[in-house]
């Protein structure tokens, strides 16, 4: 699962750009998070996108959701709403800061789900997907670590799913948060399921004889 | 909402004891969140409390989940099973250990409700409730502050609920992954909600002519 | 799948009797379905019962749903109340009423389900317990036909699940109502399953060896 | 709420009619529908469309749904194929088939959502939606009553939403299992809502001066 790698989350003037925050931070992971995508795509694993964002009416946006990125967006710029200079409508559904980055963009035959929310829960058909996928392991990698990322991973794991979370490539606005959500993880002998990183995945892959 | 303040997760031979926490960080924001209800009851706000718990057969708890609890647990003890001078079978619906604590215990005409997971969404019909009840905005307390304190915010500010988290009356395992998950909600102009404590929801109640 | 054979549904003093209705269309699938509970035993295929029914302080209850039980109700008794000679209030958790009545009760290692609705998809952990079955298809009798078994049919058929009816296994308060509803699953080639009946699931199942 | 209105259900050479069956039944309630369109939106209720429909790679579409549609489709031709003389692949998000008839389309400032099922509870955020809104009753009309209307309606009413239907704005593709979708409707006292139509709620909105 490859978690809201988009323009808005690690981009120049997507949302959070606007909304203060170096972009270092949640841009670092795309190096690991693309050698974990290339390894899992040579071992058949299906891969899964996701990618937050809003339809154009904000029909699908909770009000304080709206309000409060005003609140802390420069020049007061929102959700739905484009900075100066900027790339597109922030989290807008068509937008292009919306879109996933080069980076780590989906191939053909790949999934890309659209979710309205942090999490997938209530406001996305995500597990519809993934129950038609038939898979009970998921492997994570995305930004923001603390956010996005950790909600889908509290939600699966809630329903049964084993995850596991890759460290290298998971991104935040803030680098204890992100220390903080992976240590959580652990916690109860893996309250949230498991964390390792690209390079483990890779000598399991190659060990498992699924890639070379 | 006061979530999971049950023996389990604060009490003696409690799941979170077996599973090796010191009590003194779950059990600590117990005399703020006992003010806290004090308050809201005089104010009039609704109070409704969850408790985290499984059936006897286990059929609502996922795999993992029980495995993960009987590597960690003293004993190789595990949800559903009764740990040595224990107060019955860990995290189990009708078990003593699974009831919530004196000092915050429902009173007549509080909601009650069951879920079986650290969240809501899937596995509980709290939403049905909170929808019944008509309420915006939500006031949080309970344990762990880093699970299902936030799981449950998570879940619900996805679906455009207000939250504001108490942050003296939530206690947690591991007291970094607290401070984070605290300061976690404030992200982004508030990404999960608001944070405020016991002693300013006092002084605003009274402000407001709730309480006296 | 045995869905809601309470007394509620198909006993003397249950809600339905005392909605006015008929017991002979709900009880009359009682012994079909208990020849295919019989068989899916044999054959070692999990069975999951469930049954609709309320938190005490109705706090889980649609405030509509109480009204038209009351309007329709002899003597206005309504959901919650018990009616005069009656055995248990209507439709509560608990209550003697809400009970499986026994020509169809569950049986060690059976699993039973708790719903606060006529569908589970909202008011119950009832998907979280079928995926941790790990069963991609179900078999459903119970009562009644156009009502719970099919909003639950349906919910299960949207994400995915194969679905097969047991027509005599089914009953109903209208005996038109139950004949289009049956009809109704086979529209489009199957919108929501497919239809048998008790002694076709007992032949394919004996000649698939599953039963003696 | 205007459901599934499209070429697709109500159209020549949509899912419907390429599964063979005749389009008067799906597309008579059009002129019905049309009214109480114009009637909602002069009185200031808030208008929510929506679509049934997968998307291009059909990973939200259950597989035993796909292979209905081939097995009864016209030269086994299902959801997501193109029909011979078709305007677009059957049930597909972007497709024209998919989109919904000028009689009833969506004007200006009116909400849209897309779901993956016949209902939307766990294929869309139609619920996170209406939340937003704040409504609490809801006037349905739409094809098909027995299949996509009633799902929406029982999801709807299980979690307290007041629902009234209007009974010649619903179509379908078999005339007895409308007859008796309306019929279980009130069923209990309104197990699943009100049924009405346009002209009593023409003149419901005439004596609540919502209307001229």
């Amino acid at each position: 699962m490859s978690i809201d790698f988009q323009v808005d989350f690690c981009g120049e003037k997507g949302y959070v750009d606007v909304m203060g925050y170096p972009l270092s931070n949640t841009a670092n992971p795309l190096t690991f998070a693309r050698k974990a995508l290339k390894d899992v795509r040579e071992a058949g694993i299906e891969v899964v996108h996701c990618r937050e964002g809003h339809l154009p009416d904000l029909s699908d946006c909770p009000y304080n959701k709206i309000l409060r990125s005003k609140i802390i967006g420069q020049d007061a710029v929102g959700i739905g709403e484009q900075p100066k200079g900027g790339v597109g409508r922030l989290l807008l559904r068509g937008s292009e800061s919306w879109g996933i980055v080069k980076e780590v963009e989906p191939i053909e035959g790949e999934i890309l789900v659209d979710k309205a929310g942090k999490g997938v829960g209530y406001c996305s058909d995500f597990f519809l997907v993934l129950q038609q996928l038939g898979v009970s392991h998921l492997i994570l990698c995305g930004i923001t670590t603390d956010v996005c990322v950790h909600t889908i991973m509290r939600e699966a794991n809630d329903i049964g799913y084993w995850c596991l979370l890759l460290k290298d490539s998971v991104g935040a606005t803030d680098m204890d948060n992100r220390k903080s959500a992976i240590h959580s993880v652990k916690m109860q002998g893996g309250v949230f399921g498991w964390v390792s990183d690209t390079e483990h995945l890779h000598e399991g892959l190659k060990e498992a004889k699924l890639i070379a």
